[in-house]
């Protein structure tokens, strides 16, 4: 027998992914090519979620860094911060964004509300949908789930997303990929 | 317009998900209630999905801990230890399994492989379908992403599935557990 | 042969411990036994020294957390919040130290410049010593280090110290702490 | 007044001190010096004062990574693997040691008991003194403290003299290290 809570959770998905952007990715592609180095951060599960995408720009040979790591360095003019949060309103996130943008670093998020304070600095957004949207039919957008839960899902996938996409761009394999994966743990 | 490759994911994920067991699930479950303390443990991205589930499972008022943290005590006898692992190989896991069942620990897994060396010792198994198993129509599963992507995807959204189990099991709503929520992040 | 460095850096340490008052390290004992829960936290090199605290805290039997790790809870009234900060100005442990504040728990710091922001907000302060000082027989303190190392290492001294405190107050032996080191690493 | 028990650890760190040897400081920095890319672990407490040091050589301008973070890539043949382990016998770091012997990569590891696994494999170590030595006046080395706590105190401040010693090196001065520092966090 399947899991009916599952299932559920997958057809969310599949209706609230309708609403995610193409161009909006494309945008978050120029803006990874374009960087000198590539800092992304999130607090807490969105946290882990920027985590397991910074470790694939690793693996896809790109310069990143997870801020708040031993070995993280400055963010500089030239470089890019990746700021991932659903209500775009996070303090710490928040202070990192008006850093990077006095420093003239390009500024992108992936959150739910553009119109906050991240998104409203921000250089380029990926908007993903809320609850308070309509589906392609025109029904009301609902979850099951916790708020946070929808969005932190979204963006694992989106963000696996941009992996292919940039898979495709810089024409490797996932045996290219596999080659910088670490291997001391 | 909407992107190919998240429609293609989410298409993934919707064929695979077929193939979890409601049933490992409710064992799994039985196995978090019947625990004193819970440790949750993995490596590299499906490490990224383990502390997510360890942060829900601190927000249902469940005693937890991310192995490898500064705070994390010692396991006993009636604790319970949690491994995601897409191999079921992994050196540094497979370790704690071994230490953990030494000490007569419950022993969990998520994997893809039950028969390797975790899931050889392991309690209680939630089986995660690899490319190797056939979908519901006879066809074989595919994946255009790489091998251990869907298992992480999978694995966060399953853990996702055990934490609305255990709201209903608890009868807790979202408030409840967002009062357990950092509040210094 | 002996190290130069090495000895000079302890020459440095010896003279700089003088001016740690033993007052200071008793109202964090009294803050530390008072508490509920007890929160640690600290940026860069000076939250390795922080965790290396929370960790000693939790040996000797105390609910602690680290702030930012996956299992940490919401803090609240009757909680500490230890604070470890060389300038006593970070950005995200000042809104740190203002939650807490705003929550009415007890705010605590170690720090060089009580008179900066965090130690402005704090109930319990214990300073540590800077290059701004005289030592004991009059001559002004320096170091051949940069600013931040000698802070930094005399906050893990003056943690370990705490420690050494604590199994005095709490009649506990190396024994005891290690039955509750962890044993899954 | 001053803390008596500050003021004895300092005179432990002071006697014990003694025993690092200046040749096994020079070995490491030829390590360092000669490496492609420097990888550091430790777990526990050893792991935050191998944390500490990462950020330093990076603060150094070194590429260097501190093992199990996100963004940390695979170890090769011309790179150096910085093991800090008290014992000498930690499970995971043993298994780093081996991965990175198979793999030819150079060993380098601080620890007060070389005569055992980890020092075994390794290239290069750095011994530290543990209370089974003299002291220079041919008395007993003893401790009021937990036994892995001085190997922590004395790794941290031997790393810092590292430090001082690559500054030296390199001809940088403190200014030189703080352009490289974290602005995000």
């Amino acid at each position: 027998m399947k899991s009916i809570y599952l299932s559920e959770i997958i057809h969310e998905l599949a209706a609230y992914s309708e609403k995610v952007k193409e161009a909006d990715l494309q945008e978050m592609l120029a803006a990874i090519h374009k960087a000198d180095i590539i800092f992304v951060a999130g607090a807490g599960r969105s946290g882990f979620v920027a985590r397991a995408f910074a470790n694939r720009l690793m693996h896809l040979g790109f310069h990143v860094y997870f801020v708040g790591e031993p070995t993280t360095t400055c963010i500089e003019e030239n470089d890019l911060l990746i700021l991932l949060s659903g209500s775009g309103n996070t303090a710490s996130l928040v202070s990192m964004a008006e850093k990077a943008k006095s420093l003239k670093a390009h500024l992108a998020t992936i959150t739910i509300f553009p119109e906050n304070k991240i998104g409203a600095l921000a250089d380029t957004i990926i908007a993903l949908p809320g609850t308070s949207m309509k589906s392609q039919d025109g029904s009301q957008l609902t979850s099951i789930q916790m708020s946070g839960s929808l969005f932190e899902q979204l963006a694992w996938l989106v963000c696996d997303t941009l992996v292919l996409m940039l898979m495709n761009d810089t024409k490797q394999t996932s045996e290219d990929l596999f080659k910088r994966h670490a291997n001391l743990e």
